[in-house]
């Protein structure tokens, strides 16, 4: 039996359906003065039309339809255009949906500045060409990859790109480095890398500019040839190599392990992009650019959250040869939602968890479905949410077990798999996490790696690097006005009201009101409050401001110094957690286009609490950071576990109820003697 | 089906039975010039026996033993005496159980000095004078008490006690606060306090020292008395108070949650304190003082740790009245384990849990069954454990459901209920954790309080505190000679290889051997390294130094300041991770007498590293502290929920295995397309 009804408002935050991208797409193609091609492998020397995404209703646009006060904003959807003839990128607002009769260029309103084609992400028209590349390179030395790396007809090495590609602005130059063709060739490298130049849209100009065997460089295909046939070369003799990066179990299954079970159904409920649980009532999303994504999340029918999203995802890593020396990922640039594959029952959720199916146009000649791709489930936390034992007094026992919903993609970015739970818990907080499994990325050994990482398997080197997570948290405690406040403990030396010349450090709290954007962001290396508060001036029964508290959890490592020019396109991981005013304009705290041009960023979050704008009285959004540092190990071979790598942010009422909301769950227990 | 067998070698460390307390207890007795008593309300001036607990055995002993080198450990009890006839206290050995020869007293040999009686323990016999004592206060201030509390022949009030009792060494001087008497007491202060001088065993020789009223102190009973009947005092008026403290569910059961099931039997065993799940095994036992611990935990037969135990939990707390101005909780003297109740199934641990009886000893007049005091489950933790998906090249899925095993007490110490977790996860690693849940502790509001804390009820004050914990965690990796080692990232800036003029910030690899104790000890407030490692010389197959990572998650506030004379008690507080040399006599980082003789303290942590011996290559143990502050709000009420109220460490292999042993487990799932 659920408690409160679903809300057909929560499709305002829908993702477009198939027949919508199918509507914009078919808007675009009509558009004949545009020329763009939807073909998959159309070259980057031509227009494609890389991206249809949902475009986000304005804040206050969809406020007041939530609240009954405005009309149903109006649908549109958001375009983006590699125009490969003209040199540039655009990103377009279309609508209305479904029946479009606009298309506006909003590339300056949104980012202030043209967008160079290269800025764009790798298209597979461009991998493709990319691939002939190789092809051709492996084939000028045939003998060496033959006797180094047992390349032939039907068997080849597997590319995988370091990023960014280059160290200034306009290059794309990428290094990319061999593995074998193995199952986690991320873990099977061979020691070959080849710096390709293709930064003009047309292959023709393309170039590879130095290679690397054997730590040893080379400047040209034919030099490395030629040295290698004369015997100048440290060679590489093949050898074949155990299949240590198969996931394949090792052991016969014996005997299941605990399985969680809905004995008397379930107790959400999802319509639509609606779910429904308990108390707890949002909508949800699915970006293929930023990831998974809630809005307007009410406990008891009252908003807490309007947004709370999956924002980027950016490691570090650090070595002496180039396929890792420079490698900054900047995940959303590739898209994370992109990546929301399949989900496994029984393994990345329960079995009884519920499925849904999200769509997605990115980088596609037509929208994809993609089976499975969101799991949401009540789960069993296997501990008490509260419980009081009393043996003194009173003789009772009052509890109730941690039951609670999460909300769960997984996405497979190239090597690792992140996995994101947003989890709803019945005490009123909501808590966002995300762990990280899949394959480390490695390097081949050579002289000086061991200073960057441990050796994991033979001739592989585990590199040393940082996983980064951005999230934004919008919240609206009683509404969008609101104030960041932190509060702490300190030791003040009193005296003793009944032995007054004796003194003692008492903790007092320590309660601060943070005025200002810059103020109000907190590095990652500098001492925080412990506490850190959204709150309302609205007070709870007892006349304290009603807030949410977000308790960061994090192992983050060191981002990457401000002096370098990378630094900006990621200057979000700064802090451990900014709060500044909302702004429709402010939707990201990355973009699609912080990979590939990474040093001149389109988005520098930086940029948004340098006007230094009042927090005070004022719609806040607090931008988390959180991450661990990641010194690989024997252990990440195969894979990396998620215990212990993750991080995250819980939201928690702090005087925002006049009491735990869990004390009127129906799971709640007491037991009194006989 | 089990992997492996049970050892028996496991009772070496099992908590004494009925019979064995019996048996130090009727040789005790039979003693006559040791003049002891075991009567349960034996009076603070005679004589009694408080505790009888198994004696650990020299690890030396215990190692030979379980490596079958040895002979079996003479199995042997610690027995606590308080003896106020003669003004001491005693700790004696006594052995071989089951036939006792032999007692000899050890309270030199473990503390170096002598134990003056009044750092015992409260004992239920000294709680009975107590109480008449309250009764007498009450009777002489029938009038007020009626009126301002409606205390009478059938309503009474519910005492708490603050700790320490007094303010330097000797002191025995007890502010006792008043509380309605109802359910969840702790958050019904009444503005009622009184100080009561009971440092002599006789009560004859006990005196009020001090009362507060409604904010007001007074010097005598009488002089409350008077001046409340003269009308000088500011009144309280007794009103009646809801019952916010119930945890009776406000709801009716609808739809219970989902529940845990082993569809395919267990996969865990335990045979008398002697676990085997999957891979790991371990023995086990709970002591009355500390509370719950493990030893010869292996993995796959091979001992990575000898012993994991919880060691002390202490709060600190801040007021403005003396009922919570100077406290500060040191569990451990209160006894830690003796709290260690009933645990209810479907709550405190799933349904299908196998729970297990314990038996104690503690200020009692015979052993007590604690029945269903430990539960052990095998628990899906709703997650994979690693997994990966590959949509490029090999189109496959691997992955494995994260299903790890939990050890768990609950320990009701009073207003608080901690729940301490031992997790044995199938990658390797173990996790100790602790949440807190239970009633806070709070004051009755006056001038000043809110400097303390926030307002939770109605004149009820929620009183800022801390919590601390600390765990032992003694790592035998490969063997007992171990070292203790840090890493952690930084950049340096290095020039790119294949263009030397162009320099990089890269990440580097920073590894440390702390060579000595003081340099191990690793205060909260200074940056650590990232990585703490206890290793061995003994080194993977890649070259690497098998070791065990210790991450410690914590929200820990300021312990104490070094300048108060209670901060010796607590100086395992001062850091976040302490590496000493392994001594048989520094078994335990506080101790029964901490708490009511915290100025002189038997047990100072910070003494067992002020030898500052060397730890290279020795046995070593980590004192590990968790915990966070807790600023109580209006959510506190009725319970502290344990979502963000809880710390732990996690013990992970790196570079331990050569391999993710998780990789053989009968879990794994892997999937390829049809
Ligand atoms: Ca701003
Ligand atoms: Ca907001
Ligand atoms: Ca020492
Ligand atoms: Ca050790
Ligand atoms: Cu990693
Ligand atoms: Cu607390």
């Amino acid at each position: 039996p659920l408690r409160r009804k679903h809300d057909e408002r929560s499709l305002a935050f829908a993702d477009l359906t198939r027949e919508e991208y199918l509507q914009v797409q078919r808007y675009l193609v009509r558009q004949k003065d545009l020329d763009i091609s939807t073909n998959q492998i159309t070259k980057p020397s031509q227009n494609f039309l890389f991206l249809i995404e949902l475009s986000l209703p304005k804040k206050a646009d969809a406020l007041a339809y939530l609240d009954g006060k405005g009309a149903k904003p109006i649908r549109e959807a958001t375009a983006v255009v590699f125009y490969g003839k003209r040199g540039h990128i655009k990103e377009y607002v279309l609508g209305p949906l479904p029946n479009l009769t606009y298309h506006r260029d909003v590339t300056k309103e949104r980012y202030n500045t043209e967008l160079h084609i290269n800025a764009r992400t790798v298209t597979i028209g461009e991998y493709v060409m990319i691939f002939t590349c190789i092809e051709e390179i492996f084939s000028k030395l045939g003998k060496l990859v033959k006797e180094s790396f047992d390349v032939g007809p039907d068997k080849k090495l597997n590319a995988f790109e370091q990023m960014p590609r280059g160290v200034q602005s306009g290059d794309r130059k990428t290094w990319i480095s061999f593995f074998r063709d193995m199952a986690g060739m991320y873990i099977h490298p061979v020691g070959f890398e080849v710096l390709l130049n293709h930064g003009s849209v047309n292959a023709s100009d393309w170039k590879v500019e130095r290679l690397l065997y054997n730590g040893q460089y080379f400047n040209t295909v034919e030099e490395l040839q030629q040295k290698y046939d004369a015997g100048s070369v440290n060679k590489i003799v093949y050898k074949e190599s155990p299949d240590y990066g198969s996931l394949k179990p090792r052991s016969t299954p014996l005997q299941i392990g605990p399985q969680l079970f809905y004995t008397e159904g379930k107790r959400y409920s999802i319509s639509h992009n609606h779910v429904l649980y308990l108390d707890w009532s949002f909508a949800f999303g699915l970006s293929s650019l930023t990831g998974m994504r809630v809005f307007d999340v009410r406990f008891k029918g009252e908003r807490i959250i309007y947004e709370l999203s999956v924002q980027e995802a950016m490691s570090v890593y650090g070595s002496v040869t180039p396929g890792m020396i420079l490698t900054k990922f900047l995940d959303s640039s590739i898209g994370i939602g992109r990546f929301a594959h399949e989900l496994v029952r029984g393994v990345d959720c329960p079995h009884e968890a519920t499925y849904v199916d999200t769509y997605r146009y990115f980088d596609v000649p037509a929208p994809v479905r993609f089976r499975n791709s969101i799991c949401v489930f009540e789960h069993n936390m296997g501990q008490p949410l509260r419980r009081h034992f009393s043996d003194f007094f009173h003789n009772s026992y009052g509890g109730m077990v941690n039951s609670a919903l999460v909300f769960r993609t997984i996405t497979a970015i190239g090597n690792y798999d992140y996995m994101w739970d947003f989890i709803f818990y019945q005490s009123g907080s909501v808590e966002a996490k995300v762990h990280a499994t899949g394959y480390i990325s490695s390097s081949y050994l050579v002289d000086g790696s061991l200073r960057h990482g441990h050796q994991v398997a033979e001739n592989v080197l585990g590199n040393i690097h940082t996983h980064f997570i951005n999230f934004k948290v919008d919240l609206d405690v009683v509404g969008v006005n609101n104030y960041f406040q932190t509060k702490d403990m300190q030791y003040v030396n009193v005296s003793l009201p009944w032995m007054p010349d004796r003194y003692a450090m008492v903790p007092q709290l320590v309660e601060k009101q943070l005025t200002t954007e810059q103020e109000a962001a907190l590095r990652y290396d500098t001492k925080t409050p412990r506490y850190l508060h959204i709150a309302s001036n609205k007070t709870n029964r007892w006349g304290h401001q009603r807030s949410y508290r977000l308790q960061v959890f994090s192992f983050a490592g060191d981002h990457l110094p401000e002096s370098q020019p990378e630094e900006r396109a990621m200057s979000w991981a700064r802090y451990k957690v900014a709060v500044t005013k909302h702004k429709d304009l402010e939707q990201t705290s990355s973009s699609l286009y912080s990979q590939n041009n990474i040093w001149s960023p389109t988005v520098d979050f930086s940029k948004y609490i340098e006007d230094n704008e009042s927090i005070e009285d004022e719609d806040l959004v607090a931008w988390v950071t959180t991450g661990f540092l990641h010194i690989p190990h024997s252990e990440d071979i195969p894979n990396t576990v998620t215990v212990g790598n993750g991080g995250g942010v819980l939201l928690r009422p702090h005087n925002y109820f006049d009491e735990d909301p869990s004390i009127h769950s129906t799971d709640g227990v007491y037991i009194t003697p006989g």
